[in-house]
């Protein structure tokens, strides 16, 4: 779900050392707020193997730091201890041994409190380091610690949900705010021309490396729908009997389906006065016109099937995201106030509402190695490339990514059953 | 594992309020002596199904009490929170739903904070009751309630030590005690003659339901070897293939060897330096003289068909016990600052040493009902009857029961393949 | 699900050689004779792990003869093919390496025509033997053979039933014989007096070796009923709700119905027209009257709940049995043209009918050693001891064994979750 | 695995009613010719769910004739039997209900005879039906149901040698023909430029729907290697422990290893002498200079990256078969007396051996639709769409597969995990 730089030039303006030791500070601030209202307990909980620890997460990111940078090239730095590695590298074969991810929970030592000294012994350790000269090399790393901070940052959102789940008490992360979503009538389609295109990450900004070689491809002409898909589309897919109709689905996701007895999204409950879903803020009625979230791709294909469309391609996405015009500091990301995604009104006919934040937008796109990429030397080449099979693209963000995070050419990626993220879509068709 | 009285008069010297109201207030208080030295977080994990948190086991023997007491004949009750009994009722299928064993680990909210109120809250409850008329059948309630409290803090033991168990960090509960096991040279064998013997619970003290009915049995002479199976022996049992020599094993026993890749005792390691062993005290040295623990049932059969002896019946144990003139008052329990079995040398040719305490003592008898056996009607009749298949008893306490908790009748149950109570065994042979 | 008998004597008449020779003869042709309706195909398939192929049992219990026999002391004797071993022994570790049992429905080769001469090479060899003076050792063995193959004849039964019971082309083994079952109004108890019975086999005559050794046991006096328990009884469970009421059954019971969602015993089907089951005969309307066939021992215990009774524990069935006067042959075998098994009317008060024949019935007791049992020693002390755990006890025989196979003492077992076999029961009661 | 044509005009030349009709003859006799060797028996096992019974898949292509055509356009027509729908229907959820996959073993009825019957039926039923004047559709599905047939010629033997590997005996399907492979010495590498392709089916010939719509795309240029990877490569692979290092694998890949201790490719073996393979000509020393077979995509992926290689794409490989200038009717195929795959030295520097034949060559592409695919409407529209995810593209054709059923559009897929197809690689790299 992550992946290395590999532009050192990608560093620009972040060599400004100061402006990075800033950014540190922030962003590692940042990571403790969202954790402002949980618990030690709270933060010990693992509901499921694939929802880790918010402790884990905090010492996680924390390890990375140490083992990427601190051990490389600050000669003095001493381990805050030893086993730290084992109990804290996710899944970096090249760094040793690792304890296994789904006994993350059984970790009641180091406690909470220990996890915090180790943030601040590192912190302390990464601010000395950047306030004497430092490679180009050292500075790359740290600001790919940062961006690795922000991923977990929207992790820490997703497994802290999945694991109250669990909880029949339906505890709320924050309280609600927000209100809810306005209907959008009649969304229109906007048409991208076919031709040659550029995709890929922009070699002079930090990108991780699966974005790249920056590149070329031939599309036909398609359209996106402005907006998402709505819960209240979902309903009617429901209503339909579209969970009990295999010609809607892939086999793959029938499959799912009935071994899983999936009759509705993740979270969703039907009580007797409706639809709720359990979300940060707890139990909450169904915003029927909200986007619809924690879908697994097998869903979203159906569900785009059904609608008479199909979901876009991760290339016709990211064309129609650098035509759109729109950036990325307009999305409605975390910070923003919300962790449930709201809809937009389009303003015009060309707009594509939720393009950046909001749900993760499946793409029917395997998670595949674009042309000539090679994944780095060491272990941080483990970062990205190994995944690259049987997942899919998901595109743009959601409502837990941190502002900041994302561009036109990020790539997130997940195995098509998968649902605890804040994934949704949005439709694509053929252009006649 | 546990059983509920049949026996009104049992409550005897309880019936003074007095007496039950300070054994109530001291059993209680000894729950929580126990996880002293444990975090908040430390009560929250549970690294496996059977091994629950610590903070369950303090909520759910409050909610026994709250549940079975109080909520049926204190009127003025006001139950503490509506939703602690599903998420605390363990087994009682005739009390509403429950959370699923296995996700216990889960529920960080309610918090150890408000599980201590929940505790306060009901302990009031039942002092208040006790300071005034009450039935004999409430008495034998709290009575019941009470063994059930130390039935749990024995499992508290053995949770904390499979919790911990999976952490790198091999965490300690607290500093060790004691001093290594001395050798027993020849242990000799104290011969029982055959006949009819009297079986099952003094019908006029506390007992639990599987206890009784007391009837008679026809038994062939026997003898029992004074000494528990030792730690040696397990090494010697090792070291000559007893894990691959299917010839010693019952069927389900090697498949169980094989299946799980056994090798050597739950919690032991074998290192540079011999085997170490993952105890309370966290790792140590193995204690090659201490008795045998935490093995499984069929463990237990093939190490006493190795040593050319099988396991007694339950009530050649409990016959022998009878006895031996022993009182479980003399037996080594938690509380002696114990919680690691620990060899005793017999004093005299016919002493059964660790009869009392130590290790629980698989026996060969399936788990079944006495001849006559009927449970309770209502929900405490699942207490004890429906386990009655596929379960091996043990007899004789461990070094984790509590003292005061056990006697000759007492019937403790587990699956064969169980490993994580303190178990082990004492070898039986025919008299020829 | 077998044993080996201790007692050389047995062989009492048997050591006439001619006689045993002729029986053996008689018994091997047997066998074939239940598969004259099965094409190659037929005896090629294995539905479910426990259900061995026809021509698998035809093969092994040649094996037996060879392995035990043959190869032991027929010095002379060549060995069929050298692969056979490890193809057809079952489950004697001491005899080698096993092919997989869940695989043994793969081996198309040999052949049944391969197989069927394999049967003759051995068949030949035995009789040569016999024609010749053995020892008692030998003869004892043959005997055992011979025991071993008409186990395996009941076994061909069950599994064919099981194997075919997939196709939904439902086929038949053979055409249906016999009629319905009349019903029994107000089937009586026989009580049974308490005290000191014996119980095991009689040394002098054939016997496996779980059967002994003969001993004495102390029994409470009891009831049995006359009647075994019928389908219509079994309907009236289903409607009462039975299979959805967990006070009814053991703990481990009603995990089994909830993990596989059972609600009628095996081979049950309700149609439009109310109830059929899948047979030997092919699918068969249910005959309300008949003894209910292929439960569980789990099923099996709760309907003697919900009836207000228990299961017997071995001992009450064996010491009724012996008291009964009823003789084994007049048991409602295989070979009397039924392969279903049917109601028979009470003559008089103290008659039990379907004592013999008919159904296995479950008892309470778990399989377990006798007092002083030891296994034989070698391979064929594997036959039986190893399986000393975890199963529970049946008796009586059904409409599927083998005339002259049965007695008082045999003891039958299975896992209580096990529904191939034609297993049912009779109720137990407490005589007040 | 298999794909609908979409386009009517495809069926051009083949309108010719009367060539039809002796190709359907031609095709249908081929089938049985390559179960000669095979008793009832062979034909009714099924090793593991993938391998389907031969006989299975006799009747299976049967049932293809009978339900996409007869029962659809012969309206006098009398299906044979009428549960051999729910019998015979792989995987078409619009055709009714199925039996399911991992018990077509089970199928002991109908027996091979009565499928013998069936197919003549449905063949003179097809003969007299092309007697008469027909549509074009019925004309292209005749055509389709061929290819079909050719299909399942494939799967009959990658399916008899994997039902046969699980048989101590190593049954042969056929004696060997043919010599070892020649070495290959320094193969070189064929170089392709980059730019605009055209790629997919010609829409005037026949093709599956899955090959479709024909369509452009932009390539780098690239180099593929002239010859497949060979065994003696993979023999380095494993002697280098590539097995064992986890930096060569994709994630999933190792995972898979780990969890099936995956040592060798499927159907190695380690004898004193060196390895030995299973093959359809039972267990053979392993060809050294053979390409190397059996490799999941997992595998074929580390291997690649061993040799500093990755897999191509599929884009990739059918722009060089174009090119190639090769026809499939050169390629090694079945019918050549071949069913292992052996090695060419190529002719001239731009050679690219084993293109058409001998194994499958994984891609790294995942099976996606193209774009503007849509799958044709009702059930042959199951043909192919709805797998159109999380599996693997395979290109080329291999040993096993039919003269004349390849193309250089044709999309073969499998799961990466899958092992048991004649599937292999050929190397590929960037041009720099």
């Amino acid at each position: 779900m992550m992946s290395t730089p590999t532009n050192a030039r990608a560093a620009g303006p972040t060599r400004d050392q100061n402006d990075l030791a800033e950014r540190f500070a922030a962003i590692r601030r940042s990571t403790l707020d969202l954790t402002e209202s949980l618990s030690a307990e709270d933060q010990q909980i693992q509901a499921f193997p694939e929802a880790s620890p918010t402790k884990w997460h905090l010492a996680h990111t924390t390890w990375f730091f140490e083992a990427f940078i601190l051990q490389d090239v600050a000669p003095s730095y001493r381990s805050f201890h030893d086993d730290f590695s084992e109990l804290f590298n996710s899944y970096y074969e090249g760094m040793g041994p690792r304890h296994p991810r789904a006994a993350r929970g059984a970790l009641s030592r180091p406690t909470l409190g220990e996890v915090e000294a180790y943030r601040r012994h590192v912190d302390d350790a990464v601010q000395a380091l950047l306030g004497r000269p430092c490679t180009s090399e050292t500075l790359r790393r740290v600001e790919l610690g940062l961006h690795h901070e922000q991923q977990h940052q929207e992790l820490i959102l997703t497994d802290i949900l999945a694991n109250f789940s669990l909880n029949p008490l339906r505890p709320a992360w924050r309280e609600r705010t927000g209100t809810g979503s306005p209907p959008v009538s009649s969304p229109g389609w906007v048409e991208i021309a076919g031709g040659v295109h550029e995709v890929g990450a922009d070699p002079s900004a930090f990108h991780f490396d699966n974005e790249g070689p920056r590149h070329q491809t031939l599309l036909p002409p398609y359209s996106l729908r402005q907006t998402l898909v709505t819960n209240l589309e979902v309903v009617g897919f429901i209503e339909e009997g579209g969970y009990r109709t295999p010609s809607l689905w892939l086999s793959d996701g029938i499959v799912w389906v009935r071994r899983h007895g999936v009759e509705a999204p993740r979270y969703w409950r039907r009580g007797s006065e409706g639809w709720t879903t359990f979300t940060l803020y707890g139990e909450q009625r169904l915003d029927p016109h909200a986007p619809a979230v924690h879908l697994s791709g097998y869903e979203a294909e159906a569900i785009a099937t059904w609608l008479g469309a199909r979901l876009p391609t991760e290339y016709e996405w990211e064309v129609a995201a650098r035509q759109s015009g729109l950036s990325p500091q307009q999305g409605r990301w975390l910070g923003n106030g919300l962790t449930q995604p709201s809809a937009t009104v389009p303003d015009h006919a060309r707009e594509l509402c939720g393009l950046w934040g909001e749900v993760w937008e499946w793409t029917r796109s395997a998670y595949s190695p674009y042309p000539g990429y090679r994944p780095p030397v060491g272990a941080l080449g483990e970062y990205n490339g190994k995944f690259m099979c049987n997942q899919w693209v998901l595109r743009g963000g959601s409502c837990a990514s941190p502002p900041g995070h994302l561009r036109a050419s990020y790539r997130n990626f997940f195995y098509p059953a998968q649902t605890w993220q804040f994934s949704g879509l949005r439709l694509a068709k053929e252009v006649k």
